[in-house]
């Protein structure tokens, strides 16, 4: 496979590294993900993340396996195995859809290698087009409001809503970027906050809980974030609190913005009810843990509920901006996201 | 003065010590708290903390420092200072403003100490009334979600919210308590689930962000907040998020109750928006740090946006349960609150 570098993942030597993004911002660590045990832990962890980036990830260890001589079987039960590994995200789900026909063909090695170089290079293109599209709905002097992480590392290209915020912001129209720290998991106070410092964008961050009286106080002009799964409704599962924000931002008048690609679409799941969402460990709400230590506050017996989504139903949502441009909401009402099966 | 003892203040051998709240649930430590200079410390750094026990705690120390033989003038000034040390709630304030009153009298040292022994007794009567004509508004089965703490550690009785919710459960009304993790300094995550597993009520320790998705599915029936400051309006200053949870309660219907005792009212405040909200220092949002370890997980020149409270108008409340009972929004619109004068 050619040499090839994102923001966070790496081929080189035909050997796949990602860069853990959990040992972000205090730490530039990359690890090896030349196994599918290796990859699915990485993953599950969450030192891969992000929608877009999972599936590339999980397409590009596909390709370099073939490469290594796994036979059609192995590369199958390979492939069964990574698309088990998150259950929300559905760009995981459609990429690796991708490299099964490629699978099926005669000359497979090539044909998932030229698969998943391909999905990548789409991806950059993908969010240059969303960026793009994103970025004519920002009216000069926004303070935009964002959610999870969005960007460089969460994609192979420029990021999703942060790449948004990021275009609107050479364009010379960003005020300012609250960023919502995204307990449990701190995505915010780690990765967005450490890439809008590199990237020059002015930002405060902020707790979730912030948001409601930022917006009361005429300090948030939109919000933007990403999407795990666009369903046939126009429903999206994205990380959780972004329903929060959602119910927040229409109860202030504010426009509620989700950009994505479209292989974060899924056609085939009706709304948002349908979305399988993630619960994860106890021990991710009691305390924190990272690169940055491991502390735990609450009783370590404490019962904790934690769900790694909620659903955003479409009706809150102003705008879904793709790589195909902006989808209205009277679009999604008409049977826009049905369409696309 | 003589001996006392609550769930977080006590006076022995005329000396007063506060159980930190910071160390808390990990450490039961007590601190004495014996200067003016020393009890300010803990105020600003938490480690005593709930809206009525600052007032418990000041009151209590000026009437030992009366004791100890300091003059007028020097106890004006020791006052002047405690009333500075935070600047939302205001049972400081009330608490202080009797204790001035006391202090004006000929035989100020013996009224200064009945005033602070009169102010500790009466917090416990308040709550327990509250936490009568709470309960009584709590319908049997129910799955009520909670913000910060508002127990037996931030009061000297048996809370504000959290005694109601006591009291609801031993009544048998309460299937299930969501309790809010309150970042940045986590009284839910670490005192109410604390306070909760002590008192043997069934929780559940959430972040803040995932309240809304519980309550769009139905799992919450009503959200119960303490106060730190209640305006002529009705509108209410409490800890940070608490204005987040009623506008979502708004649009789940769900009722959405303050709990607070007389003390908290301030009549001369016309609204929320004269209501002084204290900022405090960007590392509460950098990271986390109690006994419990310290660690920080943003960059460390990360810009923050801090406010340790925000404001509800009273439009988003069901209702205010005082100690004098029930106050309903219709009560609240004719003026009694600001009647209180």
């Amino acid at each position: 496979m050619q040499t090839l570098q994102t923001t966070s993942l790496r081929v080189r030597d035909n050997q796949l590294f990602i860069l853990d993004q959990q040992a972000l911002p205090q730490q530039a660590r990359w690890l090896e993900a030349n196994s599918v045990a290796s990859l699915v832990e990485h993953i599950l962890t969450l030192r891969v993340r992000g929608a877009p980036l999972i599936g590339l990830s999980a397409s590009l260890l596909l390709g370099l396996l073939a490469e290594r001589g796994l036979d059609r079987a192995a590369l199958r039960e390979a492939l069964e195995t990574l698309r088990a590994s998150r259950p929300t995200a559905v760009n995981l789900m459609n990429n690796l859809e991708r490299m099964k026909q490629a699978l099926a063909q005669e000359n497979y090695v090539a044909a998932l290698v030229a698969e998943a170089e391909r999905l990548v290079a789409e991806d950059r293109l993908l969010c240059e087009r969303i960026a793009a599209a994103g970025s004519a709905l920002v009216a000069p002097g926004s303070r935009l409001l964002t959610h999870c992480n969005t960007g460089g590392l969460a994609t192979a290209g420029v990021g999703t809503a942060l790449g948004v915020i990021n275009l609107a912001h050479r364009q010379g129209k960003v005020a300012n970027v609250w960023v919502d720290e995204t307990r449990p998991l701190l995505q915010g106070g780690r990765l967005t906050a450490w890439e809008l410092r590199e990237l020059g964008v002015p930002y405060q961050l902020i707790t979730d809980s912030m948001a409601a009286s930022l917006m009361a106080q005429g300090q948030v002009d939109a919000v933007w974030v990403g999407a795990d799964r666009i369903a046939a409704s126009g429903d999206v599962a994205n990380k959780i609190g972004t329903y929060s924000l959602a119910v927040l931002a229409k109860f202030h008048n504010i426009p509620f913005y989700v950009a994505a690609p479209q292989t974060t679409l899924d056609p085939d799941c009706p709304n948002g009810a349908a979305i399988p969402i993630e619960q994860r460990a106890p021990a991710e709400v009691t305390g924190a843990a990272g690169s940055f230590g491991s502390v735990q506050w609450a009783p370590a017996d404490a019962r904790v509920y934690n769900p790694a989504f909620d659903v955003t139903p479409a009706e809150l949502i102003s705008g879904w901006v793709l790589d195909c441009g902006l989808v209205t909401p009277a679009q999604a009402r008409d049977g826009f996201f049905a369409a696309r099966r």
